[in-house]
């Protein structure tokens, strides 16, 4: 079978058990979820053993710490995958919710009501909890899911594939539920990108290469995740040790995470005041800062920014400052750099809070808090399969309701139109 | 100007008038709206000498009636036009609508706050009234166009869109909020599907090659709309006078449009009775008959279909007919060959409504209704961009809401993630 063929079988598969899994009982699907929960925990062995080949692999080739870090499982890591999946059990079912529903003047009764999306492409990298935290909510959402991870993690991969496929079966739920792709070859990726007929849309998640590739090539509709230069504004009326912490807690309690901060905004008012103290923190911190001309002169040794830095996510403990004029030119420079992920603003002043709110293109805009909270569980939505920066069908965190579409039913008596 | 200049420099002066559009407040782009609407009628004399260009065009190239007619404007289509902006001024401003919120464990307040796409693109063909009815949706849904239509209609278009966007800026709407493509090379519609960075949607309004080439070349997101191979199913409980005037409304009452139907599917065990008759009044109304073998068989002289005949969407009189075992024979078809846009179902029979409407996989699903009814006016939406045929964003006919997004908004008091 060519990796082109080996796509294809495994995405007609997905299409056939989506139509079944349309309209499969929630308690059919909450049974194959703790199965899976369960399986993973049983065969935790077999899992390791597969997981330290892809490890000693990485080793060989020189990754980083941190890549080996994002591969490796360990009883705990399984166990939380574990954990996770019995947490989508518990969350309620969004699929055959009446969204809306209506009467014409005809007598046609009108109901709008949540269908699953049907096969569910899957493109990332590196971290193997990917596959069952997607395989659990796509299936709770009544949909199939075709996995193609990186290759770094492939031995992980297709062992946790392996086992929650086989339990959700044994569950009750029907053949190709959650497929992976085994063959690490390029061209069944961009076979997966293109096969409109099998596949209703493709999330990818990754860095900004693997984004970038996706909306590159493929046909099927995409679901753009991730990429976050998020920014903070300290306005003139800002609290500014309150300020201080919500810079501290965004940009070093997980720099690595795309709704970390990565560049620092400061009304020019308030920077003499606030940045020394700021700067300082920030260094003892660990944290690099990088300043406009502005932000050098005030506080010395501080290393000048280049244009670029104003584009980059740094996803390290790394900042870039930049005093500003004012909250225009504050709105101005997102405006211009952001990558409509999350974005706050630090303020007293109510004008100003609703003036940025109001202006700032972004999927989370915040008001005196952290840009870390734009998160699936923080928002209280349960779980995520992704962030969208897009503005198509669903932005910001995606939980189960966002892996859903929805259909018309409409009764009638014999209606016909005029 | 090279094409791709051209459709950069107006994607740029679109996604600029995008920024102010977004908060700009309903009575302006209502007061807009009735502008275009005067303005249209106003200049009836210039358009209607645009248009005779672009007629006389398509006549020296022998285009066919149906062409012409499309391409054709009157004092009453102008009319039509017009009377369409008012009902969009009369519809309630999608914008700022709050669809949900709550507060969070540790206060935080959130909510989803529904916000304008941005910029919209929308490539179409022949009829110029695309050009007005696209422009007035998308303003009132706060989000500034890109219009790219057909070179057949474009000496129309181009005048429609002047006198539009003039109207709109002087009754306060920002410039760019209307911008058209002017020159007709293929490159500058490339170029459009692939200004990620300043598009938000394309939207290909149009026949099937149009759709497949946007749905081919884009990286920008695209809704795919309007290809419809609809299906009624008559069931062996079927009331089948009923089911008669259905069939004739689906087919007859506007045949070249994506809701007609394309193929019936009758209940074996009601075939001999319901066929003879339905057939022969397809014939008095004009309808070509294919039929499956059982139906040449029950009726003389019936043409037989061939497998492309299942598979294809006349929009003209003309219907295939299968005789199908029973209603999983017919869900199976269906599933085969729609393409998820009408499909309807007559019956007396309660668990067969319902297995037929859990089952069937469409943006639209009927019981005892015409497929006609998928329509933005017919369910009551007010007006609409297209019909959705994908199952991401939106699905079925796209009003105004089916034209935003939404964002987050989120307020705190100084929260930081633990």
């Amino acid at each position: 079978m060519t990796p082109e063929e080996e796509t294809t079988v495994k995405c007609q598969r997905a299409k056939q058990a989506a139509a079944q899994l349309a309209y499969l009982s929630s308690q059919t699907k909450n049974q194959a979820l703790l199965a899976m929960a369960d399986q993973l925990i049983e065969r935790q062995q077999f899992l390791l053993e597969a997981n330290s080949a892809d490890v000693k692999a990485a080793q060989e080739q020189k990754a980083s710490e941190a890549m080996v870090d994002r591969l490796l499982l360990s009883e705990k890591r399984i166990d939380a995958m574990s954990e996770g999946l019995r947490e989508v059990a518990q969350l309620p079912d969004p699929v055959g919710e009446i969204i809306a529903g209506w009467k014409r003047p005809n007598g046609l009764e009108i109901k709008k009501v949540r269908v699953p999306l049907g096969v569910v492409g899957i493109i990332y990298e590196s971290r193997p909890d990917v596959t069952v935290d997607a395989a659990g909510l796509c299936l709770k959402a009544g949909n199939a899911v075709v996995l193609r991870g990186g290759s770094e993690a492939i031995n992980s991969n297709i062992a946790l594939a392996k086992i929650i496929s086989r339990a959700a079966t044994q569950a009750g739920v029907p053949e190709g539920t959650i497929e992976i792709i085994e063959t690490t070859d390029r061209a069944a990726a961009q076979q997966l990108m293109r096969l409109n007929s099998l596949v209703d849309v493709l999330i990818p998640r990754g860095g900004a290469g693997l984004i970038q590739s996706v909306i590159e090539n493929a046909t099927v509709p995409v679901i753009e995740t991730g990429l976050g230069n998020c920014h903070i504004f300290v306005d003139a009326s800002a609290d500014l040790a309150m300020a201080e912490e919500i810079v501290i807690n965004a940009k070093c309690q997980r720099p690595a995470v795309c709704n970390a901060v990565e560049t620092l905004l400061v009304d020019e008012s308030v920077a003499s005041k606030f940045l020394p103290s700021m700067i300082k923190r920030l260094s003892s911190e660990g944290v690099e800062v990088r300043g406009c001309a502005k932000t050098a002169r005030l506080i010395s040794g501080v290393k000048e920014a280049a244009e670029e830095d104003w584009e980059t996510e740094y996803l390290a403990l790394i900042l870039a400052v930049k005093v500003v004029a004012d909250l225009k030119e504050a709105i101005a420079h997102i405006t211009q750099y952001g990558t409509k992920h999350s974005e706050a603003i630090i303020t007293q002043d109510y004008p100003n809070a609703q003036e940025f709110v109001e202006r700032i293109d972004a999927a989370a805009v915040f008001v005196n808090a952290s840009t870390r909270f734009t998160d699936g569980n923080q928002f209280g939505l349960g779980a995520e399969i992704g962030i969208s920066t897009q503005k198509l069908h669903a932005r910001g965190p995606m939980g189960l309701e966002e892996l859903t579409s929805y259909k018309y039913v409409v009764a009638g008596s014999g209606q016909v139109r005029e």
